[in-house]
């Protein structure tokens, strides 16, 4: 009751690790060097199995998770990873029913990750200037079926994007520090900002803007993801990894004033920490 | 609109980052030895702002977010980390509508993480046999509004707990790999699996047990989460950090055969790439 | 024959993992809450056993290690980590004969591992302002017996610790990036300069100030320890490990000019990772 | 006083980042795409200065330390990291005088670092059974004019190997958990034992193998290191970083007994510290 359909998404992983997302059409086959699957093959089965070419050569069916979308779906700009996206989704408190602004999309990797969570009554607004950029992130909502909660539109940044106060806001862009402002204003009292860059100069700028303004309780974060070879009897660690996706800024959107400010401020902590390390001393 | 109401739990943050979860009660104070709060100073008050103790001392006042709730509600086991839950969710690929069985709950950090994530349509099914922490699990998801989709069950992981099929099952227990048997009869075709277990003789034992069922696209991955001290101009990490919270393992149910198996086998994978690695030789 | 004698340092290590220096000294007792070692016991037999105290607490006697007593002498200041102080004598080329220019001394843990590297023909001069640290580092080069190679002085980095010319110079300050000028004329052609530097926006001060003058082979580098719980049968990675000790920068100081500089600038180079990036695109 | 001279090694950096080591030779040229560089305008020159091909490209032009040879010379064996080997020799207590066993030579990088930190009185023996393993290490230590305090054998390790007591034993291979006896009986009171092992299945039967002999104070440990692109303005994380070389286990040769085995057991410290950390108990 659960078989593929035609006009469905689906994943080939071929047996070296090779993952593509191919959609399901009558009539058609897909190649490879590894042999012809006929899509009629796969049509009216169920997914979870593996099939083999004319030549022998096993490929697994899957449906894609977000995951796999997230990772194999066409993109014109840097990825943001899996593992950074859902982390992104938790640490904004998306769920149900939560409105969330992003910008730019990008690609709409992260895009999809912030659908899933809000759906089915939420709403992602997101804003992204480039024309190419726009339109492939439109397909890839349309084809990962996640679209309908999402808003894309083409328009940099700007008030206009702003309709009613939103639980949370994303920014992948190259200066959001220029956009804290605009922030500031869409987010609800208590209201989650997140964004990532990749520069620590990038960071140092966002802290900048935080500061004297009305957001809290900030976080600075980076992730790294350590994959395994999965071989019980000879288990270790691949032997490349991603070094660095970008670093994770966070934080809450409150009224404030400039005692609290001060007393909270992360460089009082890190003195009265320092201080606190340094009585404690030393030891032989 | 949108104020604290009596019931509401709330987090109260302190300038030295101090986090603390309570329920707001009419005629109830807060006490600190950094001074008194009154919750009648709260109700009716819209979240997202600093209070003042009568000592003059400020704490931030704000809605318990996903992260805040895993990280501080009270627990009898050991806690899987935001950066994990979050991982996990998307990994299992869990969003409204999804049907996904837990074992064991524990004091329910990740059942509150996996009850966001299927909202408002889907289940969760969440088996636990101590029973402090089956009561403990049961009162975190009451206070954190997440309880609605869950199920949770005083008994140990059995086929009592299946009722149908799942499209995930993530199992948080010592020897995960005594119940893949039950697992495979509980998944969709396609369906995701998941574990964590904090050490490497675990994961090989998992990985025995996964090698010849109908499971593949098999990954094993850890996730280590940086902080950084959020200072502009002296930005740095944290001086320490978590080392470990687990190996997370992850595959799909699917049906397979001896040879595709044998195919898609990591040690066979592992061989191919060391061959590759030594044609490709060494330069001076 | 290689007994243990009067006069010399020991290290005794405790069950729970405590390590402490003691010199041990005829007639002379260590004293713990779980009990007595009379050092008499101890003079005159071999290092590397286990004695008891008269309460019956098993306690380890050995010879420090460069590593024990980098991590367990007494310290004013911030320790440079043995995984660090290794890696900068690797980096730096140190090896007998080496003459190498320190600054700042600090409580001289770096020292002596610089000494114990370019021991017995070589040279170490460390620089320090502070006398407290001073007076501490020329304490520590004593009792570990690494003395003799070092010139340990109580005066700032200036032209007046330059003494003939210095294979490797390294700078453990907060501005190293003032004293460039100094480290370019200290050095021989191809000399070899390093620095520990704790924030981000020191690392870009001092790559700023490298730009420009004599150097290249430029390194950004940080070192991460990962420790286990050596268990055979659980085996897993500790807790909570140290997040950050410093970042670490190398450059080879050489003749250049103002065009070689330009093709091997590292944004340069980045620019082209980029676009070679872009070139090789994406794939669905 | 100090130029290159015919005969010497010299390490020729370009500006896309290719290293290459080569012997510069009277009449010889080095050819490349880039263009050609004749040795006869290095010999006599001093190092550490950027020469231009007749094409214009630049190339600098550095004596090889450690670090560039570790990294440089030919190899037909898995490589040990710079950043490993520089840790292995803090960890085994190597400076000038000290004698030192490996097993297996490889390629002979290790070698070299052990050789640098052990002159110019110290020792390595270092015993290979492969072949072209032993003669590519010789040529080597040869070319890094670090031969004169190794001892090189082509043979497997065996008791043949131990002439004398060593003050340290370093294995690299894959079953050093076979020879524990003999390491046992070839290292001095208190000698220092260090093993680098790519796989935890491996980490695990070398710990099993050092519980119940006379070896305390046992570590495991592994190190990551994490290249940064050196742009002042843009200062981020390399994309890509090694994630695994191997597992570094170390411990000391002591006599010891049945009590203190038991009492210095890791598994009893496991134990103690998840019973002090559920003493503290848990927060909301």
């Amino acid at each position: 009751m659960d078989e593929l359909k035609a006009g469905e998404l689906i994943l080939l992983v071929e047996a070296d690790g090779k993952r593509r997302l191919i959609t399901l059409q009558a009539g058609q086959a897909f190649h490879s060097h590894r042999g012809t699957i006929q899509h009629d093959d796969l049509i009216g089965k169920p997914p979870g199995r593996v099939v083999y070419t004319q030549l022998g050569h096993p490929f697994l069916v899957l449906r894609p998770g977000l995951h796999d979308l997230i990772q194999n779906v066409k993109r014109v700009t840097q990825i943001i990873y899996p593992k950074d996206a859902a982390y992104i989704v938790l640490r904004l408190d998306l769920r149900d029913g939560k409105r969330v602004l992003e910008a730019g999309t990008g690609s709409g990797g992260l895009t999809m990750a912030l659908a899933a969570a809000v759906m089915p009554s939420g709403k992602v607004v997101s804003c992204e200037m480039r024309e190419d950029a726009h339109r492939l992130a439109r397909r890839n909502l349309r084809i990962s079926g996640l679209g309908s909660v999402v808003d894309l539109r083409l328009q940099p940044l700007s008030q206009e994007c702003v309709e009613g106060r939103f639980d949370a806001v994303f920014l992948d862009m190259k200066e959001p520090w220029q956009f804290m402002d605009l922030v500031e204003g869409a987010l609800v009292d208590g209201g989650y900002f997140g964004s990532l860059v990749p520069t620590v100069n990038q960071v140092s700028a966002l802290l900048d803007a935080l500061d004297g303004r009305n957001f809290m309780d900030i976080a600075v974060e980076e992730l790294l993801l350590r994959p395994y070879k999965p071989v019980a009897s000879r288990l270790r660690p691949a032997d490349r990894m991603v070094a660095h996706s970008g670093y994770l800024v966070f934080a809450r959107r409150v009224e404030t004033d400039d005692k609290a400010r001060m007393m909270f401020s992360p460089i009082r902590k890190m003195h009265r920490e320092k201080w606190l390390g340094e009585k404690n001393g030393n030891d032989e």
